[in-house]
């Protein structure tokens, strides 16, 4: 697509991977329909031109996709990784070769690594950040101050980010607008529930091939991705254990036929164990204390803090990885846990993320809020936007098009009814 | 309960009905803990105390239990019927005979009889007004000026009504506080959901008898309401077919594994129809045109205008009773729509309306909201408000626990995590 | 349909009931397209001219299909009930009324008129009896053995009855043919599954108006009938557990997402027991014992004698009826544990029985097999007969074709190949 | 396990994959507590000694479990590949290397290495061929009848198989006793439904990352296998179109909610097909020609020809890789076919076939199948046996122990009902 690109700087695991990279891309585009109509708008009317970006995303074939279209929009764009084990290095090095986009992220790679990438996102001095957990909006305000004035705006991908910038809007530190991408209606009810929901099943079972069938699953929340990891357990056969703090979501959860009790008592009846909370240290040394031998405890939430492995790690008489993305921690007892993708979103690191077809609408909403913030740069005060309503449902409406359904509009007597209050019963 | 009540005025089928209806009030009774609590409360403190109050309602056993909670709270209550067939008529005479709750209800009344009962309502000079799709509160406002400084304030049942008090806020005509107990979480998320949702199929199962499994259900709307419809219809074997307006809710019904399509189309398939839209003529001439011979039409939505019979009615050559609830309309060509309770709500003109259950929850929203309303009396400006968060979740944790279900709550540790930015990855 | 019947004499509720029973039949008939081409076929060939057939069946609509259909084919066919609380009496009043044909049954009846309608019925001299339960079979075996010359066999509807010929073929007291009915495909994969499904947790609500959503339901067994109600209890939004003796059945249910374990720990956990196994005293004092306050138990296997009543009434101190069909036992402690339609069939006892859209496949395995018995009279051994295959996809196809549903036929090359081995990988 | 074993001959994609093979073989055997009881038994009292055993299965490490069973009970056992894409060549390694097992199989191996294999397995003059779709039996017959006195028996362990062996039956060729392992409820109930139900959504998954809500899956075939791909289809959120020859089965579907028609019509609606029917071009030219562009074939019946991929490809202009195991099929008018896995089975090309927990069983009954064929050594007639009824309950209730289940059993009382037909209702 792009003739002749530059080659950029970059820091990635092998650039020979382009290739293969290119192919998966691709085929991942095939099912992002609402992303590429956006794409060939923007590359007709040029609405980055002149704008440095910031990318700190999973780098996957979908992120591709909104990377390519950025850039066809006239973006200056850099991309790192939001998560050290989400990384296809394949895409990364498609990116750099084929599409001539700066990309710092490698499959596995340390702490320090990311965050040494965090400070190359930065030294690309963004006129807008979008961010995937808020890592590099809280080091820009942390330690660059004097880059703010460079700042339009921020967009925020996950749930976690935007309970992190509201504590930032209380603590008066926020002092650009955020725009909210997670709550948009086309993102959360479809990314965070079906495909939350899908990927992260199908990455337990690329990791251990266990029958789910019988076996019993403890979903650690029930917000929207705990909804979706617990209707597609149940729906691969798994008896489906919910725990929650919150009481509204318990009864919702008991109400959809799930048994709902706190993780002291869940840890002992569990074979496989999933976060999706968002808080830490939900599976904790009093957990694992309980749990069968053999249990297997996994994450899907955003940080890789959510089961404290660190505590197990302390405990473990010996660590031994029995299948790729599978350690087997055997306590002193004799009894075994068995942790799969290092506590990190397992939906990342066993399998391939959100599939596109939800990602489609996830990234859709990030590229018009980008859009958005260069339209009203300097209009905005600082706090956190709702993506508005008619740009979300212009892309339900896309997306519905897309998956070839057609569906039914008021009819003016409708209309008409549903606006007044005087035609009575 | 009560002593000696005095015998109230009352426009009701038969007084001779209380024994049977105390027996199946005091069924229901078991499954209402949580207004059971509020109840035993509310006989100490009498927050009511002055209080003239009026509900219309759908006159069950449930609504039993807020009457008479409301009433040992010191209220002056007057209850009538929100809709003409959901009346249990034995309900209404133990309210009247054992509780000396004034009743104006009667299974069946005629339209005539609703709005005359509406009046009675009114001059009851109400300072509360609990209404179930804003007829009462429409009414007041057309017709009752006068009485506007008796009136603390009303609280809403129902999506209808909410819409209807929108558009009443917005031409201005809502000159006092509104209570919107539709949306309150453990309102909608359980009433609308799942209280709809096995009711409604309860009700076409005894009208018909008919076996679900292997029909093909078309479910119109997928709010709260049809979300529940299509879960349960699905949960008894039928393939479900749903039609929206709204994009992404469509979305959501097509990634719930639904087929989505336009009611044109949708009629052409179906076996039953059920519509929840709360909006009218949903079902129109032309839809009948292209239905199957035999289908069956009807109506879990508020009011009774979804399902366009009067049209239907002026095209059939012959309407004839097929089974209790149940109307054969044959048309010229010979085919036949079965019409399932006239097009009013098919859970309660058939079936018993809501379990007690999830109307626990409701009318402990409803009797904490009229509280509401005392406690603030000249503190609210006009306008719709949310129960407080707080009521909402208190209710929450009082039925979790009379369901005997434990949840976790947050270690300081997490507490604090959720509340702070700074920590990361 | 019959001109001017000579009134039978027959032992019923009220005579009066017919204009009701027959508006009903007609509804149900509807759904039952097999059986009436079966009818209409009957009414030209006369398969049954002078033959005197019993049927001991549940007598509600739809068996007034197969009475109807017998009749029309030239049978003497006399009726009684096959259980005491399953009559519907307003059917039975048609039957005599409108199409002649002796009836004894009447709701309620208690057990000494039972069996003395059981006397009645071979006061007939049956040539064919159609049974529910072997309860005529085995009298005649016990009692009658003179009228052993009349007998050309029997057709049998239940696997309850299934086992109990099994056990006098043991003994060698079966000196006839009987047809298995419950084991045709087109029986049991149906009416077992689907329509005790959908019918027992329609009796249950009816019975009680519970929400079933969040509620814990044990389903003791897990045969076709434990699969359906299992099915569609979970449908419903219900937590599930099955209990087993089978140990194939038992892993099948955990693999379908159900909890399993022993009845002595599932006492203490369900809030709605049902029986479905064909067994006695599956729920026994040493289970009520450990029952939680206000636990629901109900029977949908084919006798009452699943659950031990007689023993919870001898602890009891006190036993209340409720709602209709619905009994509160307290016991010595205050506990009460609520039992529903007296142990009996809860889909007979509080609802309508099987759906007439199953109805139509076993009736339909009925009316040929009572056929297959009369074109083979003298030439079958004694034995228990299955329903010959072609007449089983018989049935299928004619329903199929009824529900408007066309499949796929073998293309002559796979006909080929399914019926070779040579042709490999 | 085995010291030293002797290096045998092989065939295998290379030896040095063996500590890979290990460590994933023993992952496998964590979920096989069944097999691996046997193995014990088998260590100790030998039941295969001076027993030559030839097994023609998919090479994976469930497999690697009965083989070092087999070893282990003193077998001179010899495995080949049963398909060419099933084989996981670190597994072939390992028990070569580690368990020195010849093994003939590599992943990709095309049709005349197959065969060469088939020979090899012969020439190893085996007593006992265990074979999945009776290849090796079907040559032996066809080419090596002077063997014949050497055979003491087959099992045989899939649906195709049985087909097969019936029609040999038929023909008189089949002059052995073959045991049914395919039929022992602990194998098809289990492996068959749950075991390619899972994995076949599984391999879908790993093929192409699509997501599965949304889509419509068209399954073909609604036997054991199809009703446990189209349970998983719907759980993933899939819309689920199923197509049959059988009339029953299609009312099953149908009834089970879901849609039934021809492949014809299907072929119009479908996003992804499943083929898991044992027959022959289910998928034909004249279905291509009405497929959507970008559908989806695959098949997870046993052979690779439920798919007529040769005329698809005479058709195409262009046959591209676009992911692994997922090529596109390009059609003159423009239109593309994505063909998964070359028309193999899904579940073993592109995931790891059954998960070990299923396999557990399926195995249990070859290994104890394999030791009845040689207690009964001469004993037994030409023809195919069932596994002996209390064979498959022990195998049951060793799995259901392993489990953690424990389940009821039938009281003295019970026991003396369930056999006497004298006691009534």
């Amino acid at each position: 697509m792009v003739a002749t690109p530059t080659k950029p700087k970059y820091d990635i695991k092998d650039i020979n991977l382009a290739a293969q990279g290119k192919q998966r891309i691709d085929w991942a585009a095939r099912e992002m329909p609402v992303l590429r109509q956006i794409q060939e708008r923007f590359a007709k009317e040029k609405p980055f031109a002149g704008i440095r970006l910031t990318a700190c995303c999973h780098v996957t074939t979908e992120t591709a996709g909104l990377a390519i279209a950025l850039k066809a929009g006239g973006a200056d764009a850099l991309l790192i990784a939001s998560n050290p084990l989400s990384t296809q290095d394949d895409v990364a090095a498609c990116l750099v070769a084929d599409y001539g986009i700066p990309v710092y992220a490698k499959k596995g790679e340390d702490d320090a690594t990311y965050h040494s990438h965090v400070q190359i996102a930065l030294d690309h001095r963004p006129n807008i950040i979008i961010d995937d957990g808020s890592d590099v909006v809280a080091t820009l305000i942390k330690e660059r101050q004097h880059q703010m004035e460079d700042i339009i705006g921020t967009t925020e991908e996950t749930t976690t980010g935007i309970v992190r910038l509201l504590a930032m809007l209380k603590d008066g530190v926020l002092t650009f607008p955020a725009m909210n991408v997670n709550d948009a209606d086309t993102k959360h009810f479809f990314d965070n529930r079906y495909g939350t929901g899908q990927s992260t099943l199908d990455g337990i079972i690329r990791a251990t091939n266990v029958l789910l069938a019988g076996k019993v699953a403890v979903v650690a929340g029930y917000g929207w991705c705990g909804k979706g990891v617990a209707m597609r357990a149940r729906g691969l056969g798994a008896n489906v254990i919910v725990t929650e703090i919150d009481p509204v979501r318990a009864i919702e959860a008991a109400m959809d036929g799930f048994r709902v009790m706190p993780m002291a008592e869940a840890a002992q009846q569990g074979d496989v164990f999933i976060t999706v909370t968002g808080n830490k240290h939900v599976i904790r040394p009093e957990h694992f204390e309980v749990m069968k031998d053999g249990a297997m405890v996994c994450n899907s939430g955003h940080f890789d803090i959510e089961i404290d492995l660190e505590s197990l790690g302390a405990k473990a008489s010996e660590v031994k990885e029995v299948r790729n993305f599978t350690q087997k921690y055997t306590l002193p007892s004799g009894k075994a846990i068995v942790v799969l993708g290092e506590g990190r979103l397992i939906n990342l690191a066993a399998a391939e993320g959100h599939p596109s077809a939800v990602m489609d609408m996830s990234f859709a909403n990030q590229a018009l809020a980008c859009e958005y913030l260069v339209q009203n740069k300097g209009k905005l005060e600082p706090g956190l936007y709702n993506i508005p309503k008619e740009l979300d449902q212009d892309i339900a409406r896309l997306k519905l098009k897309a998956m070839g359904i057609a569906i039914d509009s008021l009819t003016p007597e409708q209309e008409e009814y549903i606006n007044s209050w005087t035609v009575g019963t």
